[in-house]
């Protein structure tokens, strides 16, 4: 079948486009070009998922943040989603002795928003069928395309498709960007990390939430830690991430309740003993991959999107939010460069590149952050200077958490400034260490007190221990 | 065809191993399992080199030290390859006005070998031969295998093959290891350097080397270099590292005349003015690729070495010797192991791929070394006190590159060490400039000069200069 415009003159007849993969960024996508007037194909290897069965407690929470709220302003979805959502102003650290401390994400009134991934795709799903020029077929799993004619074929489907723009919104493990990887100069990585995931759910006691429900609440174990978002159904969603070889050892209902009465004893009446033993095992824990890749397009005839282009690991909440700005940055290029595909492709790479790998990086640099840096005292005090200068000076020195989650700064430039502010803090903090050092030596030699005797041996190691963290 | 043993009790009746890939890694390791008494099946896309007509200037030149001389010497082949490599002792750097310095390799008596690849490469081929259980299978292209049965099928071959171990060393683009990209929690990446390479051959000036021999030239020009082996036949063999968009600026025989004129103006009348105008444009420019991954194995079906498993950068002249130390390595575990595959190979995996990793790192850290730190005060001053700390304390402090290149410490522990020294001569040299700075002031206040009035700020840019390299 070709759904292609044949004649590239032709300017009455608006192209085609194909949007591989109909989950969150690939329906977004598909507004985003039905809105500009293509014929948009959506090709989806699952049956429609409105139509499912709703299997109960499958669902995944997502976080979504500014990026992702811009974005889906802009084919007006922004307040529907948001009603669906559940704000979280903090996370609500729970320690092993059972107390709760809250730590705010940004300043007063900015928030995250908790929000049920199966009903997000739903909604999009919805939306999409709302344009005339968007079709969506489903049960069309993706064999191959070629990269010299651009036509794709299909499992099941004996006749080949063609269209004028192919956009890989597949996800991490896209069909689409296999073709990528056989051509010369593609940079690709996937790294799996050591941990794995795990989802429990917690019911609702009495028909209220178990805990308070505006906040994202953390449990931090050094190599483990498990988090809760809270659901519109009152229940909480838990997650549980741990080294694979540590799920491992946790073999039996018993093991489950001898290691959350280890670690997690304030969660085990909330979700309830035999709830907890049943839903451990009802899948293995799952694998997290983190995808890097450069270019994100082939021609003018594909471009990868979403996970397909920049798989994350979960540690920032962005992996919707930064497939969700995908659309709106493709779009204002398409703005700039008239639509021109053999313009906007390479365009669109050479800026969304450096965003998509930033923002990859940051989400593993969380994931190492979260485990090992959290409970060292100088990361603290420094977390605790830079809100404190953020204050006195707001738009000189931002937290790296509030560029990424509460403003569109691109990724790049985000992790940019946040090592020129981490750079300049660090060497005030050490000029105002060697003022007063100098200041006490001034001191000491003018007025002298006995001369302590100290052997070099130990003022190294006193040295030594100046650079560990207090 | 079933190759394979089946009975896997059948102790009188060795297994069958399939080596996928005749090049370099693959001959050795057909060797070394043959020495083993294993049927040994190899499969090599290409026709046998050494009936090809020899195409006069394509042999690329290879650099052979100890890791590659400690895995041909187990299979009695170090002294032939030896006696048909050139010795070079040092670099020879050519600066812009032609002057040349050399700079040793090591202590007196090391030295790196200039080898011919293809030379080598058919030395290996009947190496191979002479042992009545190596079957040489060339034109066999593999298409694909299974991970489940372990069947591989080739081009133009309908039947498919059967062996009890695959042994995948098909180079960087391995076919082999595409089966393993589709596995769960394998990482990978591949990533291409911004710099292409292209060969031109420096003929013999009457009948003698057109430099001197025992020496690898090197041309450092900052984003761009060139390097020169010696040939047995009296040529030197030059390759031009550049950025691919340098490259492409250089269009005619003119412009190319003009840009050695401008950065290498010694070598034109040494290759000569015709000659490099046609070997300019006799290939285009080469990519380069930095190849990682684990795992190395398949369960007990497959296992990946030389450059299927680790391709490398070409600058640090360690990717033969590091494919050809991976045969040595294995060796090594099937001795402990008792050539037990389901051992063996998640051994090999756990016990190689830490060095794997760590080769491949060093050697695109020496390719950002060799353009932007060698022109570095700082660098050239550490250099010179690493090497006069090893001549006093020759087993602390070792220069990295003789780490690498005359030991068979695991590359792993290499740069391990290496971090360790650099911190401890990092800490020397600062405790002396500490020291220095403490007398001083001590000084300055017991017998104050005039005081200085320095305002702060120049006091603050005094000291961030301190910062930069001298």
């Amino acid at each position: 079948m070709d759904y292609s415009t044949n004649d590239s003159k032709s300017t009455s007849k608006k192209k085609v486009v194909a949007v591989v993969g109909g989950g969150l960024v690939g329906n977004l996508n598909a507004c985003y070009f039905a809105k500009r007037g293509f014929q948009v194909e959506v090709f989806e290897s699952r049956e429609d998922i409105r139509q499912a069965k709703i299997v109960k407690g499958r669902s995944i929470n997502l976080v979504l943040s500014h990026r992702g709220r811009q974005a889906l302003k802009h084919v007006g979805m922004e307040d529907t989603i948001i009603s669906k959502g559940i704000p979280m102003h903090s996370r609500m650290i729970h320690a092993l002795n059972g107390t709760q401390s809250p730590i705010p994400y940004g300043k007063k009134g900015q928030y995250i928003l908790s929000i049920d991934r199966a009903n997000l795709n739903k909604e999009l799903l919805s939306a999409a069928e709302t344009y005339p020029n968007i079709n969506l077929n489903f049960a069309h799993k993706l064999l191959n395309w070629s990269t010299e004619t651009g036509a794709m074929t299909f499992h099941l489907f004996v006749e080949e498709i063609q269209a004028d723009l192919i956009v890989g919104c597949d996800g991490a493990f896209s069909a689409i960007r296999k073709q990528f990887l056989r051509q010369s100069r593609f940079n690709y990585s996937q790294t799996y990390i050591p941990h794995g995931y795990l989802e429990i759910t917690m019911p609702p006691i009495n028909g209220e939430f178990a805990m308070k429900p505006d906040y994202l609440h953390i449990w931090p174990r050094n190599t483990f830690m498990m988090i809760a978002l809270p659901n519109l159904d009152k229940t909480f969603n838990c997650t549980l991430f741990m080294p694979f070889e540590e799920f491992e050892k946790v073999t039996t209902g018993d093991k489950v309740i001898e290691f959350f009465q280890k670690y997690f004893p304030d969660a085990i009446p909330l979700i309830g003993a035999e709830a907890l033993k049943r839903d451990f095992f009802r899948l293995p824990a799952q694998a997290m991959v983190s995808v890097k890749c450069s270019s994100y397009h082939f021609g003018d005839k594909c471009v990868l999107m979403g996970d397909a282009a920049h798989a994350m690991v979960p540690f920032y909440g962005q992996g919707m939010n930064a497939g969700f700005e995908d659309c709106l940055v493709l779009n204002e290029i398409m703005d700039q460069l008239n639509e021109d595909f053999s313009a906007v492709l390479p365009e669109y790479t050479r800026v969304r590149v450096p965003d998509g790998q930033a923002i990859a990086d940051l989400a593993m640099y969380n994931y190492v952050e979260m485990r090992e840096h959290v409970n060292s005292k100088w990361f603290l005090f420094r977390k605790y200077v830079d809100n404190f200068l953020h204050i006195i000076m707001p738009r000189t020195i931002i937290p790296l958490y509030t560029m990424v989650t509460f403003t569109r700064t691109r990724y790049h430039k985000v992790v940019k400034h946040w090592h020129w502010q981490d750079k300049v803090i660090n060497q005030g903090l050490l000029f105002c260490a060697a003022v007063s050092v100098a200041g006490g030596s001034y001191l000491l030699v003018r007025y002298p007190p006995s001369m302590p005797n100290i052997p070099i041996e130990q003022l190294w190691s006193r040295l030594q221990a100046l650079k560990s963290p207090f």
